[in-house]
């Protein structure tokens, strides 16, 4: 039974932490991540816990690049894998992109569940755990330079939801084209990736399969110049002045 | 061994993260207090994790304000004791507060092991577990409503670090001046409380034991003036501005 009290205003918000600390009981999120999920929750709080027009932009981008990609790659950890596991498969399966799981703070245990989470939720094939076909990302110091050499390591597009900056500074300095998902649209992922998507992945990864939909009856040459047209750094700007624009709101009501 | 890199440019934010992971092993900290602290980084990186003018302000009415008091408690939950149990012990020495501890997340044995903890750092009583003298705070559903007769129930002044926005406005509803640690100026505890203090409690708690031996030689005129020339809501405010300009800062820079 749970906890809070229903009359709790922040309740909603209280019932996804709920969610984050049942994917920890079952075994797939770090204690750590709990933690970083809090971090998102105050970003996703001062954007005022709704999709932006600087994300939807992002969205739009960010499938046109997955279409065109040769080899994308969806790079899965515990928290997404507790917060949106279904969309992930159906992402993979709209846009034809692998599946990789791979994680900051590195356990087996917790891999495998991740694993048979994402199968249960009709994923075929999930990389991440062949120490046969795995290699090393260069450029990386945490448990998250080990890849697989036929994902992420190969892949042209990396789709990181959730993730750590160094590790996306590693994965651009390799040449990939990298797309996250992250609410802080000051931090070294947001500013370093391709095109970042600053939204609450509850909310942005059905769009982003949506949108995926959409896209694929374009031509080849229709979604380049949306790559194309999108600026990444002029987004986040804009974000940043929607946040301001939000907190101004709040001042004047306070 | 900690896994985070030396490298990695958020280590010290993430050192942090395993002191609250360490505290959640020890049975101090529930699951969802490693969300709310993740919450709190998150407002701490928009101060630029640093002690602002409108905290410094704050902490000052706050010494004065229970050096005034008849009976100041300080409610101590599991992040708290996670982080600066000495510190606790420290501020009911030197301002002659009692101490209680009172969870959002109700458990005996966790309760017994923050009580321990304190005791470890030197407090002589710490209330919130005697059945026989406890009772209810009106207004209030979650089971933070279970109160000490002789505490929290007959202070006039409560110090709640680290609070839940319900239990704020119950307790000032019951007549107590609320002084709250709370790093979102937008919370409803933060507009609640009559002293707010917008700064992470690992900087803010040592500074306002500093402030409680300096204004100890100060007479209760001076500390009335104290009080009474702050403003909260002003000082909200205030910190609004700071975190919209440091905003401001980083958008140029981006």
């Amino acid at each position: 039974m749970s906890l809070i009290p229903k009359s709790h205003p922040r309740a909603k918000s209280l019932f996804i932490r709920e969610k984050l600390v049942s994917g920890f009981n079952r075994g797939l999120v770090a204690k750590e991540g709990l933690l970083a999920h809090g971090r998102g929750e105050a970003f996703d709080y001062l954007l005022g816990e709704k999709t932006r027009k600087t994300a939807k932009r992002a969205i739009t981008a960010s499938a046109a690049q997955i279409l065109l990609a040769d080899l994308p790659v969806i790079s899965v950890n515990g928290n997404i894998a507790a917060l949106c596991p279904k969309e992930i498969v159906n992402l993979a399966k709209v846009s034809g992109s692998k599946i990789e799981v791979n994680l900051f703070y590195a356990n087996e245990k917790r891999k495998q569940n991740i694993i048979r989470t994402l199968k249960k939720n009709g994923a075929k094939e999930v990389l991440g755990t062949n120490s046969r076909s795995s290699t090393t990302l260069p450029g990386l110091d945490s448990a998250r330079r080990i890849v697989d050499k036929n994902g992420i390591f190969a892949a042209d597009v990396v789709i990181v939801p959730l993730e750590d900056g160094d590790r996306t500074i590693a994965l651009r300095k390799n040449g990939k084209k990298v797309i996250t998902f992250d609410l802080n649209p000051l931090s070294r992922t947001s500013q370093t990736a391709n095109i970042t998507i600053i939204d609450n992945v509850t909310r942005a990864m059905e769009l982003l399969i949506i949108e995926c939909k959409k896209l694929q009856k374009k031509n080849r040459k229709m979604l380049e110049k949306i790559v194309k047209d999108f600026d990444n750094k002029k987004n986040l700007a804009d974000n940043i002045i929607e946040i301001r624009n939000n907190l101004t709101g709040r001042l004047s009501i306070a």
